[in-house]
């Protein structure tokens, strides 16, 4: 009746052990799955599917030590501090709390990590659903964020394949002849997003199929050459000091 | 088939000018619109129907400095400055490129300022559905945000009625046993962020519905009050000056 696309929920795929076939669990349920749908897969099952887990004692001052061990183990540069909670970039790039480390949904021995490399792991499942599937379909990997100045976390993208990360507005023009001020939409951003919606926390459901937006997958730059700002083509600063100790407060909102 | 939600356009509403009824025209282009639906208007049109424009040269030097004095009047605080581009927290509290000011999708004497008060706004709107057409819907104003850290923007919530804001994970434990460590999600942003995919930037498509998420509408506080994050709780710093020059520079790779 109208144009427009649809989020599903995929239901039924058991707890994710290392080693895991993701592919195939997926397809169990989602068996209506079809070409040019999004799978929108929560970066924690694929790490526990690729072994990228923790061992940390269950309780008491051990258990802190060795995950602070972790959290160093993962972090490239540390943003902010805020009591126990630090703000870091990852060596991916991506500034997040606690590097995204996790310990939800996973045996109190173990934490969860980020995947080594979100864009390979969605090429790797793209794949894994064409070759063997004969599906073809376009994967993100999201997980949640804060982000500075808004309260309330988001689901964003690690890693995509077969989708472009951007959508690029560059050169157009409104209808009044105004060129666009708002030039690259971070589309993939805003599928995690859609996703998470029917991917409840506590619910096991890892995975959402976002369905009729694209007319055709195609191989792509991932998330973390997309849409990491370089650092360093941020570092210069122009401002009061005022102003640095409200972007370091921020960043510190973060958490 | 399978649980989950859809996300639709919103085609032929017509150039919105000061004083236009949305209410109505959004009926006219949607007589579909059903209870439950959750409507995610552009911030745009609702400010041009509110009259939240301001009158500039359309050229010359005398266009910049009048398009100055506007960015002054809506700005609360100066957060950082690259070239041209301003990054401040407006009065409601957003921080945003240029007060969120634009001058596309408008005639080039005019600027488009945010709505006054997204939230009043978007309650203005359902309650005009309600008693003139009894429809009981949610209604979100939307925007498009840059963000630090990331490349790409994404549309966010600047006002919102008949839905929660944030979904509240607090005291969840998850299969493991493990508390909740995410506890509240943006439903109001990955829901304007789900309804940007549809809405193109010049395509005149400033409304969109996300039909068959909510089981029913309820009155709630809007963004501002419960995602627009209390300055003074964010103002206070333990590191290092290496990061706060980090955090002001992050700010500025927003623009």
């Amino acid at each position: 009746m109208i144009d427009g696309f649809s989020v599903h929920a995929v239901r039924g795929i058991p707890d994710v052990q290392p080693g895991d076939d993701l592919a195939k669990l997926i397809v169990g349920a989602a068996p209506w799955l079809a070409d040019g749908d999004i799978l929108v897969v929560t970066s924690k099952i694929v790490s526990k599917s690729e072994g990228a887990l923790a061992s940390v004692p269950v309780g008491g001052p051990e258990r802190e030590a060795a995950r602070e061990q972790v959290l160093r183990s993962q972090t490239a540069r540390a943003v902010a501090t805020r009591g126990h909670t630090r703000i870091v970039q990852t060596h991916h790039g991506f500034v997040m709390a606690s590097a995204g480390i996790d310990n939800s949904n996973v045996d109190r021995s173990q934490l969860v990590l980020l995947p080594v490399d979100p864009d390979a792991s969605a090429r790797a499942l793209r794949e894994a659903l064409r070759e063997r599937y004969g599906l073809d379909v376009a994967v993100i990997v999201s997980d949640t964020m804060g982000r500075p100045w808004r309260n309330g976390l988001t689901d964003v993208a690690l890693g995509c394949a077969g989708i472009e990360p951007l959508r690029d507005h560059r050169g157009e023009t409104d209808p009044y002849g105004n060129e666009l001020q708002i030039t690259q939409m971070a589309v993939v951003d805003e599928l995690a997003a859609a996703a998470e919606l029917v991917k409840g926390k506590v619910d096991r459901v890892p995975v959402a199929v976002v369905r009729g937006l694209l007319t055709s997958t195609r191989d792509s730059g991932g998330v973390v050459p997309t849409l990491v700002r370089d650092a360093e083509h941020d570092l210069f600063s122009l401002g009061t000091a005022e102003a640095r100790e409200q972007g370091r407060a921020e960043a510190l909102g973060q958490a």
